[in-house]
């Protein structure tokens, strides 16, 4: 076959998400789109407002490719952006609202954004960052400008004490809602950056296209089987991989976006019985403030929960199960536009006991279609491992749903990407059944006596006693094994006083290995975490060093900085 | 931002289908992939026997691009061949297996294909076209090889009287399993090549992409909502847009393809008792059967149907419903990949009454996300027309869905997208909601039982018997088949006494195809024309819709117009 045929405008399309927003307004118009507080909002009335803001986004300056940053909760107006911003052909930035001044400045300086959109309530942290960036947020620059979202609770809300900035509101109805959007050429052009947060070094930008965007959206509907007309609760930061895709996924789906200014228990439980919330995603510490609370539900509710991060404990899955909420467990990067695994569950597990199902959900699963393969590499002779489940490996990922690269960094991207894979630097397990399982963080790895010991195969003991709220498990220097795991946990509250380093090591011993036992553990307020909520094991592990072990020494010495009894 | 950045490996990869089966073999390796009479296989040996098939396929010689026809039913070795071909690199042509020899022989000339797999059964029909083609299909030549597909129930079939042939599962078994599928460098490549009667005589090549099928894949399953896991029945013929897309879309979902030979309705109902049926496509008459032998349904049953063709009535639905048979109607054409719209149901509707919701499920509905824009443009003036549901216009498409083009026919493919749009030939209304209704056909072409006829080609067969002067085929309505055509002629004046309505069935059925003979010939004294001599085929079909078929009906009642034996 001669292989030569024409690309015509009617059947070589660039993908973009932006094509989702089209549609809902053409197909599901009077359907509703945004619920914020006693505001509402019809499709059609989002991508009218879309288009007017893309219009005065260009009418601000905006060219192709240019960065619009933006520092704001779960709000309509940064739900807005996610498409206005590629509308006008701007590329969205989206900070992480946990972070200090300095590395918001450190973004608005690396991004090089044009435009800083900042919630009302976020004033004070972006005013800073821009004294850091000598930004003087009152006075229209070519560097930078500044547009306040007021607390838009209400359609026609606006902040009283902007008269001085420009306005997101103004900014809308000052637009031209015939703005056609600017025509994506190449499917391959940037439609986000987006900051990883730094556990290790310093943060890196990470970029989108909207090819990438389009598949990333389309692969998670299907890999958490999201049907029409969702109703979802942003209990997930926006910030968060763009919400993983769902900010574009939910018009995808001619869904109802239920924004929320703070994920607190009332608020979930609130919006569960009044809006009818069907699905929402989360971190796993979202689950206990839910469970927690539970005394707040008052109706019977069916809420489909996508969770990323650590796997949820058998416990908490059965106690969630019983409440209403079904959870299904994702495993994903920044760098893999959100999840790259979807733990699919299996119609035959259904006749496993609690603990069986909780194992095989605990797993991380399959990977999403957008994926192109998928592999656990053995990290020395970089062979696949085999289906196992015993033989760990890094898992390695390839497939259109991979980030473009770091923005500004060569050397990072081509590092990234070297052998033809995207290296999670998750260390993992594949089943027989061909599902993955993280066992644990490249650097985490704990070698103790020649033996790999996974901290988090450790961590899952240790969180299944009955006491204890959160722990982290990270190696710790050993005069005789090289490593040992130690053990920082915060336990619950009221029962601080009872629970003993002792309690925790026996109960290990009856539940692990010997060689697994933690030879260390601390009890501390909380673990030291990143802005996005990820524990920050390079402090616990620093902090492990500086631990004399009670073996060798009978009083325990705490560093400098952590000297009281409870941590 | 500089939009520069590379692409790698890990991050660009071509979109193709051929990932969903590697996937299937690694996430879904145990789980039945297909099941046919006793024969029973999983996805890991799915994929092994295509990777076989694919290595034998190049030990024939077959190259980048080059075509592979088969003519068969919906048998496992059709369904496998929708993976090996492209696999080894080659273009699938399915051949509608209701074609006379002429039609085959027609394709496979021009398809220039290199090999043909024909299934037992088709063997006549083949060696027939192969006569016209002048090729002996027991000597091997350069120009056309033949692979016998015998029939095999069970995993070793085999036909005993092939052994001057290639036999299919002998380059199955002989077949290198390590295989690894040739690389696709560009997606924009050819998977498929599936001819199309459109309005013309001689079909056209329609050529899918590995884009445009990965695409049109996914945005199927999502417009219909299949979730993963179905039992997916093969009662739509896998040559039809290869299965609507299904072919790959149920291995995407890690289902079980149920293949039968035949679609009866014991076929169907044994299939959903003996192996738990969840999806399954059709064109409307496949309803009808499946009602009239209701008797034969045991058990309770739910089963998703996707209909396509003309809308199911009103009582249809409410009966199939009762069944257990859930009906969403969908709308496409061969060019557009499959379903282009799909009458996605709102909940908001379920509390209308029977009379409302089959009127609302009996529209085309909305587009799938992989047309990027839809509209329905007045055929004068191009503009579109008003979500009023009233006012009727083109339906026209654009996306990376539609097709490459049509294989060696420049001029029919630049026409087909000259405006930026593909033409549909479909006249159709929008209604307030954005729901798209098809109104008429602006082309000639008769829908019958799922099947495209082209009317041109019909009255070029009439045209050829001695004793017509004139001729027209319109669609006619039909209960049973949506519809059927009917022939309108002008005969010679000398002879219009000997010339009878069997007589020209008959001269059809013995140089047409069967499901394309006319159901109903009328006798005219002349044909209804425009002032400029163009036959003015609305007014035939407002005549043939006041018919009354022969079939139903003992004596030929015309309608009173109709009452002179000549008209």
């Amino acid at each position: 076959m001669n292989t030569y045929m024409s690309k015509f405008e009617a059947n070589y399309t660039a993908l973009t998400p932006i094509t989702f927003l089209k549609r809902a307004a053409m197909s599901y118009a009077d359907r509703t789109s945004i619920i914020y507080g006693e505001a509402r909002f019809t499709w059609q009335e989002t991508y009218d407002r879309c288009r007017r803001l893309a219009s005065s986004l260009q009418s601000l300056g905006i060219a192709k490719n240019e960065v619009v940053s933006v520092l704001a909760p779960n709000i309509p107006a940064l739900y807005e952006m996610h498409f206005a911003v590629p509308m006008a052909g701007g590329v969205l930035n989206t900070i992480n609202t946990m972070l200090d001044a300095n590395g918001v400045k450190s973004i608005l300086d690396h991004s090089e954004a044009k435009i800083l959109f900042v919630d009302y309530e976020y004033i004070p942290l972006a005013y800073e960052a821009l004294r850091l960036l000598n930004v003087d947020p009152k006075r229209s620059t070519t560097k930078l400008s500044v547009v306040i979202i007021g607390d838009s609770t209400n359609k026609n809300g606006k902040l009283e004490s902007s008269k001085k900035h420009l306005e997101y509101e103004e900014l809308v109805v000052k637009g031209n809602v015939d703005f056609m959007a600017v025509k994506i050429e190449d499917e391959w052009d940037p439609i986000t950056l987006s900051y990883t947060s730094g556990t290790t070094s310093s943060p890196k930008g990470v970029v989108y296209s909207h090819r990438g965007a389009f598949l990333g959206t389309l692969s998670l509907i299907l890999g958490w089987e999201m049907g029409t007309q969702p109703v979802y609760l942003w209990s997930l930061p926006m910030f968060h991989c763009n919400g993983w895709t769902f900010t574009w996924g939910i018009a995808a789906r001619g869904g109802t976006n239920v924004c929320i200014r703070n994920t607190t228990a009332s608020m979930i439980y609130k919006s569960i019985a009044l809006h009818g919330v069907t699905h929402m995603c989360c971190a796993p510490v979202v689950l206990n403030i839910i469970l927690e609370e539970r005394k707040q539900l008052t109706t019977q509710v069916q809420v489909q929960v996508l969770v990323g991060g650590s796997p949820p404990p058998e416990k908490l899955l059965i106690k969630m199960e019983e409440l209403g909420f079904y959870i299904v467990h994702a495993y994903g990067l920044t760098e893999a536009t959100g999840a790259a695994l979807v733990c699919e569950w299996q119609k035959r597990w259904d006749k496993h006991s609690h603990e069986e199902r909780a194992r095989l959900k605990a797993r991380q699963g399959i990977s999403v279609l957008n994926i192109e393969d998928l592999d656990v590499k053995d990290t020395v002779t970089m062979q696949s491992v085999p289906k196992d489940g015993k033989t760990t490996g890094e898992i390695v990922i390839r497939g259109s749903g991979i980030m473009k690269g770091y923005f500004k960094n060569e050397k990072a991207t081509s590092e990234a990407f070297a052998s033809g894979w995207f290296h999670t630097g998750d260390v993992g397990v594949i089943h027989p059944d061909g599902y993955i399982q993280v066992k644990d963080r490249l650097k985490d790895v704990i070698i103790s006596g020649g033996e790999n010991i996974s901290s988090v195969q450790v961590e899952e003991v240790i969180y299944q006693h009955p006491e204890v709220l959160q722990v982290a498990v990270v190696a710790m220097p050993h005069p005789r094994w090289g490593e040992t795991p130690c053990a920082f946990l915060v336990v619950k509250t009221a029962k601080h006083h009872t629970v003993t380093e002792n309690d925790i090591i026996t109960y290990c011993r009856n539940n692990l290995p010997h060689y697994m036992v933690p030879k260390k553990v601390c009890f501390l307020m909380d673990l030291p975490k990143t802005s996005t909520g990820k524990v920050q094991k390079g402090t616990l592990r620093a902090m492990a060093k500086n631990i004399q072990l009670p073996d060798f020494n009978n009083h325990l010495q705490m560093p400098p900085k952590f000297t009281s009894s409870r941590l």
